[in-house]
């Protein structure tokens, strides 16, 4: 027996040279089947995803993916080769989401190695990567910055050079793209009459509603956007794990937490930029997710549409009217899973 | 911090005026994902359903939602207007079922206040609504009449003037509409040679099979539509209701009922009419649902089509076979889950 | 009441005769939304079954249902007539699985016996089946044979004539067919640099990662495929059985193994036969799955195409790199689920 083994032992921190790029597997066509995946498993309301007409009066194209699940189609594919020996997925910055993904479109995803740093320890360091979504005219549709610590093959091989992007503490309102006119928006059927100049700096809307994740449903979740990390499938392999069970993967946590941020944000549905995000405690199955939201920015972009700086918090097994998040310290509450800055369009007061 | 909440409190019973119109957010696109979900999620077989080349040689114009599927897209989007503050779901009276809704039509939901009469307790009231499924063409698909008890906003708002609408025992024969003429049946692809002339009135069909639904699978059924009522996805919270866990959509029982009634009654796939419905007792995550029915009423539609009006019978954890029902007094068996009254279009002899 | 019982009874062993066609019911079109399912359930990654741009490059005519679906769809279809009072399911040979479904053909099953012969203790007896499915240009996409040990009707009847079919061990690489050119093939999307030329022939493979199987997954599974064997759905009612519980159906353990063994055998994604399959022992929600595959043999189509003869094992519970399978004596290990020999294309050297 002289073949090569042929599973794929994912990358290691002394493989990722900056300023290589990774070809990812696996294309997708992003189906209409997958559309009504992502609203029957998140409780996706927000009007333009749900309804073609809503969409094509708002002015996008026609039936798009909620930018959130272009968003995990492209992470997904990503893992195989930049996570599967990560520790740690550290943060997410400079996300863009500036292009509509309609249903019969192709997303392909790649990413370039920006940044690479070795813990003192010796044992594992950080990467950064840009990656990016592109569609099957080779047209980028998103791109997004992560860093994640990851294991080294060897600890005897030597540091590498450290380099460390500079990154935006959040996108400024001057770059947001992708959003339509919303000169008409049927109001009533999008649940809501709130416009920007309703929402102030500052303001916390509590979203009332819970939602209780069951194993079926985030493993589900997590094929559909062909992310197969085996945290999230291998019950058997994590009784050995420090939790002793399946993790959800944080997608699930962000995508549940915003339909559940429909009952106060209804006609903010399509986000525009991922300014930063943190996956503060894990969810497992069986633990019910609430949300809040406070607005930390507003910015006007045409006559008709506007876009509100949010922070989506999502807290487990607790009333999200408490508005649970940080201490003095720093230190995130008791309960906190998920700390989300993003902007969203919003038609402006007509 | 002056800014109005901004999540949707529900409607009160001193919020419901008689001739009012509500005009229900989401719109929903019903793709082809839509179709494989109900499929799915059912187990639906009936053919016209499952086949567009056989719902074509029957008359239909292609590959249609289930009427029930179309019906629960359109109760979903009445839920946060009509039911977020109900006390309990009355019954339905006068639902006809009348269009074709094929994939890529959107539907709307408007509801009009068609009744109002306040309990003698002087703390909830009972709320009648005529809702209508309304397409892009802005043709009406569905309609049906649905009371529920409300709570009141203020225990000392005076009562209003009671309106208690006449509703019919079951919609007539000659109202139904929107079958096709059946000419060409293929009787062995639809799984049986039985037409209108061979049920007999007072017949009682043992629909045999069993399917025990999961938490999951209700719940993502629940989102499907747009339902999102918490009490089906709050697990957290419901610990401190009544039954302690999430009730199951009552939508998810009829489906689940009537999927299993297509042994017995192949050919009887498409829902004409629902003239009532009780949801007698709540299902529960792990129960077991079984079914029967009884051949209430025969009508001849034209010389190849006709109609059976049926009782369907949901029962729990027993034997389908054994019938159960009401007693004497009228007071339903125990395990008995829904009491659901329709017309079904079926083939006649030829 | 003078009306003849209406469900189904199935068919006894004294029913099928050699020589028979049975249609079945229900013809299924094949939607978009059925192949995200496929991909959301089974967490398959094959290329050319999840992008239509890739599908396009390699020579198939767009985006298709993986040949693994469409034979849990046709094989669904002949439960209520083959299997509702089967004792076991036997096994399957000589499938071949040699053209595309397409999103939006319609697929019918019919099955013609081909073989019966009554067992020793006069209960029951052996029948075996060539089941074809075919699409809506009457066009043949799929055959395969099965043999399966069913009731009889009656312990007295007198034992048939019997018929044994006889089988090929494998169908023979000559006789493949289906394969595109796969001229262009777009290696880093795939996943792997793989071909033909690097497996050799007795190399084993460790497919690494896990799956656990829920209830609500493998239920929604088998009923997309319009699967309705109550022991597979019937919690209450499998009390009483063997197990006293749900069994898992058999496609769902072939398609998760399948979709694992992506890890290692990244461009061996269509398979074109299936040479035989034995379910060695049940799979039970929560059980985690795992797969090794062994080459049994290699065959040169074209220039640029080849095919790979494969064993693919799945087994439960334990590390698949132990490459658990038969004793000496040729007793199944421990824990091994399923030992399924089939045929898949894959590209060559170029």
């Amino acid at each position: 027996m002289t073949a090569k083994p042929k599973s794929n032992p994912g990358n290691f921190f002394e493989d990722f040279k900056p300023g290589d790029t990774l070809i990812h597997a696996t294309p997708q066509t992003v189906t209409e089947g997958d559309l009504a995946f992502y609203r029957a498993l998140t409780g996706n309301r927000y009007a333009q995803y749900s309804s073609a007409e809503f969409a094509r009066s708002a002015g996008l194209p026609g039936l798009c993916a909620d930018p959130l699940h272009a968003f995990h189609i492209v992470f997904g594919k990503t893992v195989p080769d930049i996570s599967l020996n990560a520790v740690a997925n550290l943060g997410y910055a400079d996300g863009r989401l500036h292009r509509a993904v309609l249903a019969g479109d192709t997303l392909r995803a790649e990413s370039q190695v920006i940044g690479v740093k070795e813990n003192s320890n010796g044992k594992t360091g950080v990467v950064w990567v840009r990656t990016k979504g592109v569609n099957q005219r080779g047209e980028e549709v998103l791109s997004y910055v992560r860093w994640v610590m990851v294991n080294k093959r060897d600890v005897n091989s030597p540091a590498p050079e450290e380099i460390v992007p500079k990154l935006p503490a959040a996108v400024p309102a001057s770059d947001l793209a992708g959003y339509p006119e919303m000169k008409s928006w049927p109001f009533a059927q999008a649940g809501s009459r709130h416009v920007l100049e309703d929402y102030e700096i500052g303001e916390k809307i509590n979203h009332v509603d819970g939602m209780t994740v069951e194993e079926a449903e985030h493993q589900i979740a997590t094929r559909l956007y062909q992310n197969t990390a085996k945290v999230h499938f291998d019950a058997h392999g994590q009784k050995a794990s420090r939790f002793g069970k399946r993790l959800i993967y944080g997608g699930v946590v962000i995508s549940t937490a915003r339909s559940l941020a429909f009952n106060g944000l209804e006609n903010a549905g399509q986000i525009l930029a991922i300014n930063a995000g943190t996956h503060v405690s894990p969810l497992f199955a069986g633990d019910t997710v609430y949300a809040w939201s406070e607005v930390l920015d507003k910015a006007e972009l045409t006559e008709t549409a506007g876009a509100l700086r949010l922070r989506l918090v999502a807290v487990k097994d607790q009333d999200p009217g408490a508005f649970a998040y940080k201490d003095a310290a720093g230190k995130y509450a008791e309960g906190v899973l998920l700390d989300f800055d993003y902007w969203a369009a919003i038609p402006r007061a007509r």
